[in-house]
């Protein structure tokens, strides 16, 4: 493939495997889920969140490039926070606090899906051993990231009265830092990825990426709409789940 | 062993196995390398010094604790550079450049001596298998950094004329950093070995760190001094080892 059939490639994958269209994403966004699934929402996508500068770390240690570490180390302060900016953990357990989760609770992962623990850690063994310029492609899904995040913020807003913008703060500071980040990895990728067997690993990676962010919402939807909620897993309050 | 005696043993193992009284490091610092072992010296360096982000990205990959991940990520800075700062590497490199040594080459680490790449990867490897508080103490032989860096930069500036103070910047740098790091990485390793078998654990971590510093010593000594150059390994050119 040339660069820009690569590139096409790449985009329409992570175009069609990408959650916006999942049942569960559908009803967050439009103002369908009470309380007590929300909270599931927020504390299992928080598991998902602190493991995301444990993944980065991991891609700055596999790069002999000081250029490629400069760029990515910025992922870290964004997560982690750097001086006085708090970082986006501490951004989403502002979330968790605002939907009336203990915060303790949030920050052993308490009550977290099995399935979520599963596909989470699968993520990061995956960024460790594939090659790698298809770790590095696993994060193209972010190129969808903003639009979803600005939807997400106004939806939101709009559905779920008890939710200030404050607490979605989150998202608004990702709409600056994904597209920066985003560009930044498929450069990389479409620079990097020079052989045919480079390319599909690097589709393999946004395929691998998009049905492991599925599968966190097919746990969620399984759990807490379909009411399966497995044993030891949180369960909301009787008076969260009524609308 | 309680705390105190734990820190006690730390750096007794540390001290005794330092590298500072090495046969090539008091040649280094007694000025009695040639410009060419000095060159030999700085490149095989380099290959350490550029491991470095690495390992400490694996450190960060590591922890689940922001609060150990935002500390770390600020030897991440260190190295590789953040904003206007050019980072520790860009300034071994200043060192290298002085010394004359072609910048690719050192970029590429050619001519690096195979016992150094063995080495400094065992290091990598040692950091990513190990208990995590294990891996963490292979850094305390930075407690006795501080007082090596002043020594080498007042008496290689005296012992060398031709090295400029502006090409040892790198330790003075580290005047700074190196405390700052090792009082965390020492407290960090108090505070989580809490059981007899992580203190020992740790305890060997040191020893491996030390005696992995002085393969690096050896190898060069061999090489450089005793002159048994390996195959395909840096060679001085003939006017730089006249003295």
């Amino acid at each position: 493939m040339t660069v820009n059939e690569f590139e096409a490639e790449l985009r329409k994958v992570a175009v069609e495997g990408y959650y916006d269209k999942h049942e569960f994403h559908k009803l967050l966004h439009g103002g369908k889920l009470n309380r007590g699934q929300l909270q599931a929402w927020a504390l299992n996508r928080y598991y998902f969140q602190a493991c995301a500068p444990r993944k980065d770390a991991t891609l700055i240690s596999r790069s002999g490039s000081r250029d490629f570490r400069r760029e990515w180390t910025l992922r870290l302060l964004d997560h982690d926070g750097f001086g006085q900016d708090e970082g986006g953990l501490e951004r989403w357990l502002k979330l968790t606090d605002g939907l009336g989760l203990a915060r303790n609770d949030v920050l052993a992962m308490r009550g977290v899906l099995p399935e979520t623990v599963k596909t989470v850690e699968g993520y990061l063994d995956y960024v460790r051993t594939k090659p790698f310029v298809a770790a590095v492609a696993t994060t193209l899904t972010e190129l969808l990231a903003p639009k979803l995040h600005r939807e997400r913020m106004t939806s939101m807003i709009d559905a779920y009265p008890f939710l200030d913008k404050e607490i979605l703060t989150y998202f608004k500071q990702r709409f600056t830092h994904a597209p920066r980040d985003a560009s930044f990895a498929l450069d990389y990728v479409k620079r990097n990825a020079c052989s045919r067997e480079d390319q599909v690993a690097c589709l393999a990676a946004v395929t691998y990426k998009c049905s492991m962010l599925t599968a966190l919402l097919d746990a969620l939807f399984d759990a807490y709409v379909r009411g399966n909620i497995p044993p030891g897993a949180f369960t909301p309050s009787l008076e969260l789940v009524k609308r």
